[in-house]
């Protein structure tokens, strides 16, 4: 029946509709990469404040940086139905857009393991876009995250994969 | 100096430009609540999936929501410069938008406390869009997640502020 | 209609069956205490082992306690509709019952706050018993844990309740 | 001497008594699995509004069965000398016995690793037990935790182990 | 008898010489201040990488900052008898001194509570230095992380207390 | 030119002094071991009461000993730049120096992974001492730590290291 053939692709629910982790265990270990971006776009004066000036050398972004890289570690942690992994290297890059007053952060997630690391590259992204959030909100409380993707996917069964442009 | 004002500020870097927790001994104790939006769009096929048929009472959303409440009370440990915090509730609810495809999610955080509580509602938000990004990405692998943002915040000395709309 | 009065007993579930974090902003400030209890019961040899001869005086008991104790501080982490609270004394105790072969756990939590403890205690009696399952499983793979339940309460609008015995 | 043989069985404890996480490092990697299980019962009240009527589709159990998986990966957080591990597989389970009116939890957790996973399943079991408890408390707080023990471990040098009946 | 008494000064420890967390319930809630101090000393080669040149304006102590702040934040999980605390105020600062080749760092926790903060400011400090000798150890392996203590502690029954130098 | 390559030793910094996590990925599995030590000095009448009379054989060392043991497996999340590891032996030893009124501590790590263990073997150390002093800060709040460096490394490319002595 067509309801339950859906319902398959849906790996992290069982045939009851219940929650699911998906057994690795026969999986193969393949070296495993993922990459994600993300931006936060805020007023002016807040982008200027970040970006120009004396302060551009200020720890805004290695704050999120450090936030985003620790967030990926975490994310079996937040998210139920991940598997620990042990990352073995997370990268979290920022890019001022002047033109549209945006910053876009992009990690990129890897690992020799059983399952893919897209779910901790997007938790990088997120938690450096919600700390960089945290730190300019007095100067702009009404700042947009968005645009939370995954770029790349290697290695695994389904092997690459590209988000179309 | 212009820029020493600019400076000032964002509030959680010093003078220096280094990372500053700001110091909330001294401000009163009152109550405070904020809310947060985002949302996560996906293809037609796995919106059908988790919206209608015989699933649609499975465990995606009820999983999505313990994460984001879950996320909620992790704030202080996912963003460096946020204080810890003893919140009173927190509340994280799903609409789905059959028309656009994509599911809203809303979240309502609130304590009795010296500071505001809208990165909390914020993580509660993204952590509960990774969840479903991670339940569905079998399904999609190019969601995304975007329109995060603060709708409300009241209480403290800076009393009622709303996203304009 | 009674299932909606039904329903509304059980506070941790909204009106649509969805998981619901109480709202205790309101709730006054009270000093509230919980006791809990619980039991482990192994074979003879074990209890031998745990209990006389030159190791009594070793760290089975001591790292049991320690690790009660972490767990009644995570326990907002680990439940997810409780809320964080800031305990201001934890205690695990343990008897030997050399007839039934068993440990009996009992833990007391206590803060001045606005919500009860007794989740705090029972966590803590029940991590206390997993560790010293830990500890003693190369000796008895078979061991039993039992009896899990709350003692007493006092503090709060509801004021003092007590197990029956 | 007799104490000392003894001393040697409680793996966890040194020969002068002291905490002693054993060293896995020479043990082959091979694929392990633990069942446990556990049961809260509860007054008659109490199991009707979580098994029947217009609830029974509600969040209960989704919550339990979460706070469950990720307790297991939290396992060697809380238990001082368990090893962190890489589980590949968590599950969890309810089934509602009107009998007796209990629920009964079973667990199951597996890896490709160097030690057992007996522990992550009790603690699955366990924390699902108090996430029950929490949830319907308001409703009977005189609830009771019981019968929390391994059903079968499977892989490493000792091989199958079954409970018996 | 002498040995009764003494042990009474270990608050940490009941009568029977066993774990115990201080009961803080009925102490005042008040504002309490702590600081404290700790050096990492390195070899010249080191020192020189850290402090000028193209990289002293590197992530060096911006990664240390945030990781000593991020730690008075868990000091309660790390530490066993440690209270949960809900602190108000984190620094950590860095001091260079050229002529011993270390780094001084000092930090300062502050909050309206219970009970003292210096095992906070104290683990700031630590987790600081571990994370500069992190950050350095492939330059020079063999450096030393040396004079961590309490310089001042301010608020609760005991009031002012400093460091003789 | 001399700057950049200098801050090519600095591994954990990239070309822009940016926080780098160092990849790992296409590192060897080798056994792993690490060896390091602390100190903490006290007062001769705190030394005295954890060191002799009724209650040498109190919690004292046991607690510290789990806090250690706990701390090493922690690392990943208090280190920023630190990968996540499976440890497969943790060890935390006491001796007691009476001629200086202190308390030498010492730790092995071990694993078989793709990165050393000194940073877990100095934050098992570190920790280990921290609840000294916490357990003893009632007794002599002006105890220093000191001496914490790495003794031993085995195993990697970089092979046997030794800490001069």
């Amino acid at each position: 029946m067509t309801t339950t053939n859906q319902a398959a692709e849906l790996s992290h629910l069982n045939q009851h509709g219940e929650a699911n982790m998906v057994d690795v265990t026969e999986k193969a270990m393949t070296s495993r990469t993922a990459t994600a971006q993300g931006f936060i776009s805020m007023n002016n004066e807040t982008f200027e404040l970040i970006t120009t000036g004396k302060h551009k050398k200020g720890d805004v972004f290695a704050v999120a940086r450090i936030a985003g890289i620790q967030a990926a570690k975490k994310c079996s942690d937040l998210i139920p139905l991940c598997h620990p992994l042990m990352l073995s290297k997370v990268q979290v890059d920022f890019t001022t857009d002047s033109e549209n007053k945006q910053v876009k952060v992009t990690s990129l997630c890897r690992l020799t393991g059983q399952t893919g690391v897209e779910m901790e590259a997007l938790t990088a992204v997120s938690v450096a876009c919600l700390t960089l959030f945290d730190m300019c909100k007095a100067a702009d409380p009404a700042m947009e995250i968005h645009g939370i993707k995954v770029l790349t996917k290697e290695g695994g069964k389904s092997g690459q994969w590209q988000a179309s442009s």
